[in-house]
């Protein structure tokens, strides 16, 4: 008898937390792993899982409804069920996927189910997976967030993985107390993280942009941070496990940053949706065209909400498609 | 019959989401919220709920493990009757509690039940909650934070409560998009904010120290944000629904941005475990001994092992008399 897919979930889950040995894979670096698969699949593209619920298809929602009455389980399948579709359809394309955490804990512990599972997912299809979650403390509570997203949790006395992504991100106002956990759990298990820097956000000058004495702004001074803290942990393909979060609207301080980074893997948020364009991300790659991987999130899987060729049923191959294109402007200004 | 402890979460989670009535509790106001409970409890201890596995009475961790098979659930199950036990013994002496939510989030899906529950357990007796979160992003996904710890979030078309907390703390390297949001639902729902500002930890200058070109530091630029965020959010006891996080540590700090900000509530965290004193909180009070709310955690939920007085089956008293005992060293310098 086949499992079902809840049956097929939970075995995953004992597998991944309980069981699975770590496989030492090679590459075992988190940036040569992330070069490797952008190399294979010729594409700098990783797609943003923010799974809004109002704008899943219809579809999915109605079918998730019609099988769970809690409103917050049908939630968190219908994610589940709209995610698997859209790593379904990139799958062979692109190198990497980032869920944003908060449209899935939202909806509680249903919603981190569905986090969890999404994660498991893209591993499964051979996609890498950063966890966005802009997490942000210090000293044993920072150690705990990064054994959970990285490396292994204790379990009376036992290590088990927890969510086991591949990287994640995280916010910076605290200090090197709140790096330093995630590098350990990284260089660990070869994981990544992606250090905030300069936000592609319209308000992110309120801090970033401050200038000290020196003349430099803060966003400056966080790129000498994170050259720093990632200078000990160099992949055999050039760059750190530690890299910086460089928005594509601010292409003018993404090329100041290219230069302070050189070694490390930028991700590149704002492309598409919230402005940025392909000549705007060209700035965040090295001259060898390495070192950065954009990501777009509502211009991807929301693409078939903007398109006269696609309705909702069609919404993973109006994704495929939009990956697709978002490909060809990149490779035409690389 | 009576309910199973099981049954009763699964309708208390109905009744919180689902069906909830939001009750128009006077007094509204986030402030006046949290200043009538420290002026009826005559407390401004506020206990961090950091439940640290290992550290869980081993009694707890047996009695979970035997009726769990699942490790995830029977550690959520192990923290959160530990926890219960907790805020039993403390709920007539402490306004506040402050669960930080990454010592939960690590156990996944389950955790983060046991950490829905523990919030709404505290509710249950009178307590207050700040879900120690510190999380930071930008726009839509600000946004969706916002309405899942403060307000309401969207489960097909109709508006629920997700984590339902009082307060949630928030780290500010993205600018006003990633504080409005939550002040937008603080305010329609009479909770509230504390954003980071001057934190307890060895490296909290790496950023916040940094000093600008008019000699102000990044922590006193901050301060004045969330002076000029909060003013429009006064509550009738004088202070606004924005908070600053503002370490015992840095006691000359925290001189300074209580002058800066006058009608915002501080949270102290860096008591006690952190090495701050009575002496140290005192510059976060105003001149007339309002205007904070200090936190210690280890201090006070594994006090029985720092105890010849206590064993672990004595954990909750241990507690209780720990806060007693905190309470006496703020009323001495207060």
């Amino acid at each position: 008898m086949e499992e079902t897919p809840q049956q097929k979930a939970q075995r995953q889950e004992r597998e991944i937390r309980q069981g699975r040995k770590e496989k030492m894979q090679k590459p075992f670096h988190f940036a040569d792993r992330l070069n490797a698969a952008i190399q294979k699949k010729k594409s700098a593209v990783c797609v943003g899982l923010d799974p809004r619920l109002e704008q899943i298809p219809t579809f999915i929602k109605k079918r998730a409804q019609a099988e769970h009455k809690n409103a917050l389980t049908a939630a968190a399948e219908a994610i589940l069920e709209f995610n698997k579709g859209i790593i379904d359809a990139v799958a062979d394309l692109v190198p990497v996927v980032k869920p944003q955490i908060a449209f899935y804990e939202q909806y509680g512990h249903e919603g981190m189910r569905a986090f969890e599972e999404t994660l498991w997912y893209a591993r499964d299809k051979r996609v890498l997976t950063i966890a966005d979650i802009k997490r942000s403390d210090i000293g044993s509570t920072a150690e705990a967030y990064a054994k959970a997203f990285l490396g292994k949790v204790d379990l009376f006395g036992k290590q088990a993985f927890s969510f086991d992504a591949d990287a994640v991100t995280i916010a910076p106002y605290l200090g090197w107390d709140g790096i330093k956990p995630f590098i350990v759990e990284a260089k660990k298990h070869g994981k990544g993280l992606f250090v905030l820097v300069k936000t592609s956000n319209v308000s992110s000058g309120d801090v970033q942009d401050l200038v000290m004495k020196d003349d430099k702004a803060v966003y400056e001074i966080m790129a000498h941070y994170v050259d720093s803290w990632g200078s000990d942990e160099m992949g055999d393909s050039g760059y750190s496990l530690v890299g910086a979060v460089v928005g594509a609207t601010y292409p003018v301080q993404a090329k100041k940053l290219r230069s302070l980074m050189p070694q490390n893997i930028f991700l590149v948020p704002g492309y598409g949706a919230q402005g940025g364009t392909a000549q705007d991300v060209k700035p965040c790659f090295n001259e060898d065209g390495t070192g950065a991987v954009v990501n777009s999130s509502r211009g991807i899987i929301f693409a078939w909400e903007n398109s006269d060729q696609f309705t909702e049923k069609d919404y993973a191959d109006a994704a495929r498609d939009a990956v697709i294109k978002m490909q060809k402007e990149l490779d035409a200004v690389m």
